[in-house]
């Protein structure tokens, strides 16, 4: 099992403590994150990133930052506690698990703030419901990892696109959790690593994680997955998700289209595994899912070095859509789902017992709207 | 029209004088070569690269490289001759190019040598036939523009991978030809550039020669590709090649093959434009052109700066074939030729005129030999 933890409370508990991943794989640098700025900045510049990771990251980092505010009065409090977690929920656009996690602590006090607790009462109830996020985080990858073993055989030689990862939740990963799963079990499984292009994630993050857990991993640049595939090397490819709509469409890191079209051609299975949080039901394909547009110059300057003219025109989107037509099947925490998806049926996660008045309806909530309407 | 010249006769005539492409585009470096180690030294490092300008750096690196020994004597220079030019033909293993050139040489001077003439007949012969691939090069750059320019429409916006422009030859290219010659005529024709993991040469090459030309430039990481060509901004896919086998499958830059997967699977078109030269009629298919296997330092450090783990397993092959049913046209210096490909019918390059007994049969030579075959 990887031994990597990507985010965690601090020992005293008063802040939100991650491995830097832009610091990876060269130094191995832990941050306490303790204000609204810092979880946002944090998320924004990929020092915590993952779909997974960033939702936790942002309801803990929400309940950390609301903690010492305690004295400012009780509506001042509230107030406040609405701006930051707009803040904190639009520090990425496309991944849904973060305003998942931060509209769940939101629906967590909303109740009792009307029924006029104390802030303490509210504060430590924040607290509770971030740390329950992240326990159950650490629980659905398990579940994840059980489920996509599955669908390996023996010796099972893996391609993966970016980090889904230890890094990229607070267990052991969605993509990669059958790795870790089939690994712990003495299988001989080995990894192969789309670099991924632009911010290499996948040598940076992926090849140091799953070498560190003592999983063979090759890294590829992208534009290789194909002519690998080809080779008859590759049993299975295995991704993450950042937002899956309702009809499957699965949003994930840019280059993941261009693996599914890929693993199609050569009639390898292609799986897309995340939490049932991930699963989008309010849009019903990938046209709707917002993609995130990122500065040029990561493109322009591989690790941080100009490659391209300085002045030159980039298009720099952070993920694509692959269609639900090109994924064999999706795996959640609560098992292997194959088409037509029938999301409705999945349990809803806990944000859905106490939808707030004013808030988006999103994720599994609407999954359960659809399955109360005719 | 691109005013980039990637290789010349130094003005003395003593040296092959190149553009180190190594330096671009941060820095326009002229290097002058005079000997086999130094020309094998620049084919192997990429200081010149791309297979119409590697086969003409290495007849002209030969041509120079013997120039100045013609007083060892006739018998120690023929035979430093055949040492020399196995030397560079073996710089580099997968562009047919190199060794086409190289013999192309040898042959010139095969029956006079046999005939008893002097080394300066020899040397200056091989001069004049180095300058005639130069001149030839150039030509065909500009029939491949010519006839490349009938299949784009107005405005045409066109994708590209890897660098097959005027750097990557002795004119105006072979995948970009058609731009340029479109360019010329007013056509407000656009590229759009992978940048090409791992050693950059659509954003240090492409984008820098197309922005030296005028011509609107986009860069996008590989990975972006199937992404771009589904949102339908591409008209026409145009790559080169390195060696186009008998049944018209096509090695080219690795990433070429990922690339050619996602035009087909959105109905675009997939041309590859090459000098007749690049058809190697004596391999049948795909499966028999060398590939190229190069250091892993070069994934493990985008522009030499340490991303993964510095010991991490690494595949790095440096190109990759497509097979000839994703490809729509291939277009040489000779025409437009669609499947199924009948190269016999291509007027044979000169070296075919005289082979050279022992040197292994390649090229249009064997495409001659086919035809005279029952």
């Amino acid at each position: 099992m990887s031994t990597v933890v990507s985010i965690r409370w601090s020992p005293s508990g008063d802040a939100l403590r991650i491995l830097d991943q832009r610091e990876l794989p060269h130094a191995r640098v832990e941050r306490d994150l303790r204000t609204v700025a810092e979880v946002c900045d944090a998320i924004r510049t990929l020092a915590v990133r993952g779909a997974p990771a960033i939702g936790a990251a942002g309801a803990m980092g929400l309940a950390v930052a609301m903690a010492p505010r305690r004295g400012e009065g009780r509506e001042a409090w509230w107030t406040r506690l609405g701006e930051s977690a707009a803040r904190i929920r639009a520090a990425r656009p496309t991944a849904v698990n973060l305003p998942w996690a931060v509209d769940r602590l939101l629906a967590t006090v909303g109740d009792a703030h009307a029924a006029g607790a104390p802030v303490d009462a509210l504060a430590d109830a924040l607290r509770r419901e971030a740390d329950a996020i992240l326990t159950e985080d650490r629980a659905m990858c398990r579940a994840i990892g059980e489920h996509g073993a599955t669908l390996l055989p023996d010796a099972a030689r893996v391609l993966t696109h970016c980090n889904a990862g230890a890094l990229a939740t607070c267990g052991i990963g969605t993509a990669l959790a059958p790795v870790y799963v089939a690994h712990a079990r003495g299988h001989a499984v080995s990894v192969w690593a789309d670099e991924t292009r632009p911010l290499l994630q996948g040598s940076r993050l992926t090849a140091w994680e799953l070498a560190e857990a003592g999983v063979p991993v090759t890294v590829i640049a992208d534009g290789m997955a194909a002519a690998l595939l080809r080779t008859g090397t590759i049993d299975a490819v295995l991704v993450g998700a950042d937002r899956i709509a309702a009809n499957g469409d699965a949003a994930n890191k840019i280059g993941t289209y261009a693996l599914a079209l890929a693993a199609r051609a050569h009639g390898v299975p292609f799986y897309v595994l995340a939490p049932s949080s991930t699963i989008d039901a309010a849009t019903p394909d990938g046209a709707g899912i917002p993609i995130e547009e990122r500065d040029g110059d990561e493109v322009r300057a591989p690790m941080g070095r100009p490659a391209a003219p300085p002045d030159v025109a980039v298009w720099n989107p952070a993920f694509d859509v692959t269609p639900a037509a090109l994924i064999t099947a999706i795996v959640t925490d609560q098992g292997v789902m194959r088409p037509p998806y029938d999301f409705a049926s999945l349990r809803a996660p806990r944000a859905a017992l106490a939808p707030l008045p004013g808030q988006r309806a999103r994720g599994a909530r609407s999954a359960e709207a659809t399955e109360t309407q005719p």
